[in-house]
């Protein structure tokens, strides 16, 4: 269902031989509904990949009436060129649908300094686009995945209205966002000021709080687009809270599935003075990659959490720093607590809560361990 | 030869039962010259390991006669306990030596959270009194080692006077010093504003520029003593150079043993706005995990290099941005460039240049590649 959800969309999701072994790697998403309103959200990294600077300038003309995305080559760094192959890429989809280039977002997801291969791109926007259909969402799904060993999406269906969305990503995630392109959809009647407050208060507490590895991409996009076909205009909080579900589930989908992971890891910092100091401190544990393999060995070692705490400006004393691992309070007050032999690690997920005893604010990141089949993964990704 | 290799100074190492496989894990190193002069700098880590805490205090003395090193323990996170273990130790140690327990620093390196055997530690202490030699550099040195493959020292003999060190150091090394033990030594007749400054230069461009984990750890201790034995007082210029050749000795040797390292990578940045920029560029490729996997299996994948520098807040344009891997130019004004085929990686050290076209200062971080075998390794540290 995915994008196809929510009324007033067709999608579909074709091989077009961007991959060379010939899996789907297309994606086109439309809106026909009454209205073509969106909002969308890109990556921070100041190297933007050319469909990001596109897609940036799309928002801005305040309608989308469709997406391309196409995973096989993300289009970064690649200069003058990449950016008029994304122009050509959103001219071949208007010309197609009938609509104009400039309410065409285009999304890449793939590796970076490469070209696309046009001659086989713009044939499959035509392909893609005699393939739409209103259950198309499931194969455009398909069509963007890149190293995901399974595609994402994610529905909330409401009184009369619906929320749905898919999502690919599996490594480079990071906030600022979490390293991934994301298509909402909706058919609830609202406009592009109500989308872009519901869109980024969504993914200010759920993508860019997931941190597989630090690394942050070239290529992030989150777009939500609303046709109006429900002509249904749900409350403002409702609506803010069904897309915040939507993309909550999404991202625990891209932590289960991330490169070479053997456990999802959900860092809970609390009693911190302020939200940043408490996001600070799950960053930085989330990061550290010492723990991170010490995780991957079902190795409670708390040690690391408060070295990784140690490094931050949050507000805090060490000596009276908490920290739990699965429900055990293995450190309390800075120093060693209840006995690490209790703490339970069979299971993939595992839950650290770093308890800063300095405030009552609090945050989630969810995180993975550093496994072997990461470094192999990648290590071997471009070659 | 080491912290021996400076007139004036003894030094012991020897196996006092702490760790359980009975290596070496006992250090001393005495000053016996006129002077007791010294320097030092710790971990700017919040999280400070009690033998930290306690040598911070030694060194506002103004005097350090005496340096006592165990490995197989950190003594950090630790509680009043930790600290009490610590001052024990250092009175133990004044005690045998016949000098103030506030003239004696203490250093500890091992695993977070666990107390230090005290009933083989202060035996050991009398046992290492006992060996104490002017031979007794290399035995001191390898008595440091925790997963260390190797011993480190390095000495630089000038005019009539010699700067000597050791240092311990294989994972963990990460900026704010490169998390280590290190015990520098010389019998230049100097006061301890003059070795304060000296040492500051050279930690800030060497240890401090070694990352190969970017974790840092709470236990980072670089101290220098002098002796005054040589009854020579060079000139600073010459002082300070002579500090700093061993110091960027010894943290190449930290970077060549780094845990389950097979690729040591030199990240130059240049043609930045100011130091601070190249510093923060430096930095951030050095911690992008992808990258060093990449390295890892040798492949130039410079849009990993473009990403990491796009997340800084360093002033470039992202269209003028080159990076050189091994001397190829694989991108160019942001770009594709030279073929990257050319790019000949199969040797350890793997040079990346990062040309930021913003100005004329440059900075060199050392890292390491991620591997398996470092997973490995941290994965069973604590088990």
């Amino acid at each position: 269902m995915s994008v196809t959800a929510a009324k007033g969309f067709q999608a579909a999701g074709i091989a077009a031989g961007i991959k060379e072994n010939g899996n789907p790697d297309l994606a086109l998403v439309v809106n026909n509904g009454p209205r073509r309103a969106a909002a969308g959200v890109f990556t921070s990294n100041r190297v933007k990949a050319a469909p990001v600077l596109w897609s940036e300038q799309v928002l801005k003309g305040g309608q989308v009436s469709a997406v391309v995305l196409n995973s096989g080559g993300a289009n970064a760094c690649t200069g003058p060129k990449g950016f008029q192959d994304t122009h050509a890429t959103a001219e071949k989809a208007a010309e197609v649908l009938g609509r104009g280039a400039i309410e065409v977002a285009v999304c890449s997801t793939g590796l970076i300094g490469v070209l696309l291969p046009m001659d086989k791109l713009l044939p499959g926007v035509e392909t893609a686009a005699e393939a739409l259909s209103e259950h198309g969402g499931e194969k455009a799904a398909i069509a963007i995945k890149t190293t995901d060993t399974v595609h994402k999406t994610s529905v909330v269906t409401k009184d009369g209205w619906t929320v749905g969305g898919m999502a690919k990503g599996a490594g480079m995630l990071a906030p600022g966002l979490a390293t991934m392109l994301v298509v909402l959809t909706t058919d609830a009647a609202l406009d592009n000021d109500v989308l872009d407050k519901a869109l980024r208060a969504a993914t200010r507490t759920t993508f860019d709080r997931v941190d597989s590895d630090g690394c942050m991409s070239t290529n992030d996009t989150v777009l939500l687009l609303a046709s109006g076909s429900a002509e249904v205009t749900p409350e403002y909080g409702e609506f803010a809270e069904a897309v915040r579900q939507v993309c909550d589930d999404l991202g625990q989908q891209l932590i289960r599935d991330a490169e070479g992971a053997s456990k999802d890891i959900k860092v809970e910092v609390v009693n911190a003075a302020s939200e940043d100091d408490a996001v600070e401190v799950g960053r930085s544990i989330a990061r550290n990659n010492l723990l991170k393999c010490a995780i991957h060995g079902e190795d409670p070692n708390w040690g690391r959490v408060l070295s990784a705490i140690g490094t931050t400006k949050a507000a805090f004393e060490a000596d009276r720093l908490n920290v739990a691992i699965n429900g055990v309070w293995v450190c309390k007050n800075g120093g060693v607590g209840e006995d690490r032999e209790k703490v339970d690690m069979r299971y993939r997920e595992v839950h650290i809560v770093a308890d800063l005893a300095a405030g009552s604010e609090t945050a989630t990141i969810w995180t993975n361990d550093l496994t072997a089949d990461y470094v192999h993964e990648n290590s071997a990704y471009s070659s």
